[in-house]
């Protein structure tokens, strides 16, 4: 078998920290940096972000991609994609870690009211308000994978009420879960803070629109850290002039970087971030990656592929 | 034995959801609510909080004084309170609970440079932020009791480097342990961001002054929960003022309510909240206070009584 060669296609990301992480996981394999891809023909594998959509066709003896990100939704949407290749997302521990950090951090901060208490220093306000005990208060996450286990666990230990929706039902003691469309109302009239953490597919395209933040109580919270098309976001800013939502933590958006005039950024009711709800961390992800690459030479089946009908 | 009177005196505290609580968990125990305490003599145990200070020489049955928080400072300060009768500090499993999510809630926000992510928002800049990995972050509490083990668990869950400082050595796996005034600076130099959660003793008061401040990294973060005069507010204006402590969360203060022209409302590194850091829930309260009185009348020695020369 002639040698394996790995291909770094990320534009936007440094590719130095990710070439070191490779070289130190996987010693036996090359790794190149595009747009340095040598003979394409030679290309067995490629780990990519943002891909020039091109960059496919040339590569003729790909036996597998692998996803920087835990979101595969663009690489779908790009019809050079090879179908019959395999597609793999990113499981990266500290990819969920992350996440539930930063879900915590969200949550935790909508318990305590701390949006009221910033205006309340804004006006040099001294006043207590009550905070329901956590128990008290009814956590909902929309997407039950590696992350969404993850953060709720986080969320239990802190006594919260957490309830999970998803695709396929689950059971898991100690959450309330609910599955299908067709439970999903009654997944957000239960929801005080929601999180989503959805894949993006065909089916959650547009998942928390007018008629999702009306079946939730009035005043409850969200936390998008799944994709920015999840939200439709003139619906999300109706709910929120309205008091219907009475906070928002949008980490992604329909279109990224968020448009500088775009009514987010100046609205008092949003905590706006730029798409750092989980980094990738190389030394971590890079480790995942070298084992799925030593099943691969093995002839083992690999891990995480995405199933495409699925869309994650 | 003649029936027992607990005697409610708490100011400044709505006195009806205690009244309930306490007649659900001490059904034979008869409550009055000051001012109306009818015979004072009569009067076996009080519940406290900020009482009249002439309170105390009223009543010459008291078997036990209970205070509503946990911190017992003010009362030791009161020189009618009986130094032969047992007070007794509020341990509630609730107000732990409670402290933890805040302190987590806080150090989840620094970690995450929420408060550049704000001020990124208000300019609307979409940038990204290197953040460490948590087990790169370290933490530091200074005060080991109850709450301070309990805020240890949770960070340590999210995978922080957790130290701790208390005025008698511990030893816990897996916490960098420091004790008595002699190791302080070599903890707080290890401190990425420090929690108070320290009892306000005349050993320390003004803890948190210029030298503490400077023994900490550069850009470092200050979270203080325990009492305000453990801070020495004018040090500590001059070290955020210099970029020596990059931001501070100030649940506690010299003089509460915060004055209306204190320079802490208005400064853009200052996060203030009003002494919301953890809240007595009087369900939970009641029946760790119940218990007390139960052990005090079977004869049984009492829980959680503050030692008066140390002052917790």
């Amino acid at each position: 078998m002639s040698k394996s060669v790995l291909l770094y296609v990320c534009p936007t990301v440094p590719a130095e920290p990710w070439v070191k992480a490779f070289a130190e996981s996987l010693p036996d394999v090359e790794i190149r940096v595009w747009p340095d891809i040598g003979n394409p023909a030679e290309v067995t594998y490629a780990f990519v972000w943002h891909p020039p959509s091109v960059l496919f066709t040339q590569l003729t003896s790909l036996r597998a991609v692998f996803s920087l990100g835990a979101g595969v939704d663009k690489l779908l949407a790009n019809p050079e994609l090879p179908r019959d290749v395999p597609l793999i997302r990113m499981v990266d521990p500290s990819l969920g870690a992350d996440m539930a950090i930063f879900v915590a951090m969200q949550v935790l901060h909508y318990h305590r009211r701390m949006p009221e208490f910033a205006a309340f220093q804004r006006e040099r306000l001294w006043r207590a308000l009550d905070v329901p005990m956590a128990h008290e208060r009814r956590v909902g996450i929309l997407g039950y994978g590696e992350m969404g286990a993850l953060c709720a666990d986080r969320l239990r230990s802190f006594g919260f009420n957490v309830g999970i929706w998803s695709r396929r039902p689950r059971s898991d003691a100690g959450l309330r879960c609910f599955a299908g469309l067709e439970q999903l109302p009654a997944f957000l009239a239960e929801t005080d803070i929601l999180v989503c953490l959805l894949p993006l597919t065909p089916e959650t395209r547009g998942i928390l629109n007018a008629a999702a933040f009306a079946a939730m109580p009035r005043g409850s919270f969200l936390i998008n850290v799944g994709r920015g098309p999840h939200v439709v976001e003139n619906d999300l800013l109706a709910a929120l002039d309205s008091g219907q939502i009475a906070h928002a933590t949008l980490d992604v958006f329909v279109q990224e970087p968020l448009a500088q005039e775009h009514p987010f950024w100046a609205h008092e009711r949003v905590t706006v971030t730029p798409h750092v709800g989980a980094l990738t961390q190389p030394h971590t992800a890079a480790v995942m990656i070298a084992d799925n690459i030593r099943r691969d030479l093995a002839g083992e089946s690999l891990l995480n592929t995405v199933d495409h009908a699925l869309g994650y």
